[in-house]
């Protein structure tokens, strides 16, 4: 019989259990331009607490802070379970390499989700079919191959003709993995990290960018993404400012059913 | 001479300096019902990142988790300087009381803003002013009289008449303290955390609440602030879903003169 192939993502955030230590690698499948995906890195990291023994719940909130680049190669995940209650538990995890100085710092809230009012108060964005929708072609940073993007609103054309300045920072896209794969919560972390840097689109440029601070907060545990049961999302991401060399981006995920999966925001610097 | 009376914000918020450790204690002025008001919590903790002789630059981000209910009276902030780059620092902040678990559990960013291309793409949110709203009226909740909130929109009537289920979670308000204080990076951050609980809004009534994780981007500096010179801010907030008993908010905290101030996102438990 033969093994069942893992899957590119699978292997790009795979973690070798320790007991506060864990250790990882960064993957040249998903790397950016001077480091790792930030979205792979905040997978990979969650990864870690839903592999620990001790992890009850399903992830509610991760925050993610990039304090300092990240080498090609193998990186420590430091992982401490800071607060358990009955039903949630709070987790705080600092990656380092080499035992230098904590390149990646991230807190995570993991909740039992019992039973209650529910209320999608947000309503599911309009959107062209996926399959209607050719693939944005692919660009030099590996990373981006990884993902099937379609766009429907807001395809960037990053060097081409000039456009009116500022352009507006919202996108909307389908997101799915270029090798189809199933979402899960490690995907959609992922993917929460997976759009296009808000200053790209509003500048219609590549400048420098990186994001700093990314929060993701899940509206989906495990049951709830079993049902959907789908291998891409809706995505939408916009911007409120860019000021003194940082800006914001909001996000959210959306099933193909209409259920909000996950929203994000995230703080970046960029140069410009 | 006089010595210059303080304002209550400014007690509450007040902390002891140590060299990692250092002391707080809740304040009976920012009291909820059952702890103290996560803002004032959270601006303690910005305070003492402030004060710190190590700081350098503005905060640009800060995530609180709540791990833990606080109880009155003294707590420490152990607040360690995780990594300092030429141009950020990253912070960690732990709040325990009497040696126990983590109580809070926080992450801050703070960075020298550079001057850079500007755009604010949110446009700011139109709102009859100040002057000619009427305040509205105390509740039990201590923190809430040291607020002056003055309702745009959405206006909750909670324990009224009966409303539509569900109602809007959107509010649009004015928020100064209720002894006018300046607005600077903690009152921001306390504010951020002061409105009323999206699912009293979408269900017209109070319900068991408590926020989980708090994260609020500062999108002006020391110099921004000075140059709005004001004391109050028109704020918005919104909630996108409620399910299994977790629901997030996201809002806006914007000066007079239409400048955004800050965005902030939070994750919070209710029972219905």
């Amino acid at each position: 019989m033969l093994a069942k192939t893992q899957h590119l993502f699978d292997d790009a955030t795979r973690v070798i259990a320790g007991d506060s230590r864990w250790q990882g690698r960064t993957s040249d499948d998903y790397w950016a331009f001077v480091g790792p995906f930030g979205g792979a890195t905040a997978a990979t990291i969650l990864r870690a607490l839903i592999d620990h023994p001790q992890r009850a719940g399903d992830p509610l909130s991760l925050t993610v802070n990039f304090c300092a680049p990240i080498a090609q190669g193998a990186f420590d995940l430091d992982v401490r379970l800071v607060k358990a209650n009955r039903s949630t538990q709070h987790w705080s995890v600092e990656m380092t390499q080499d035992g230098a100085d904590v390149a990646t710092l991230a807190t995570a809230v993991f909740a039992e989700r019992r039973p209650s009012w529910s209320h999608q108060q947000s309503t599911f964005p309009q959107a062209v079919p996926f399959e209607q929708i050719l693939p944005y072609p692919k660009v030099a940073a590996p990373w981006v191959k990884q993902y099937d993007f379609r766009f429907v609103d807001g395809e960037p054309d990053f060097g081409g003709k000039p456009q009116a300045m500022p352009a507006s920072a919202f996108s909307k896209l389908w997101i799915g993995d270029r090798i189809p794969r199933k979402i899960d919560v490690l995907s959609l972390m992922s993917m929460s990290d997976a759009f296009f840097a808000r200053v790209f689109h509003a500048r219609g440029e590549l400048v420098p960018f990186g994001t700093v601070s990314l929060t993701t907060y899940f509206h989906a545990d495990a049951a709830d993404l079993a049902a959907e049961d789908t291998t891409r999302v809706l995505a939408v991401a916009d911007a409120k400012i860019f000021h003194k060399s940082y800006g914001d981006q909001t996000g959210e995920l959306w099933s193909p059913g209409g259920r909000l999966l996950a929203t994000t925001t995230q703080i970046g610097y960029f140069k410009a």
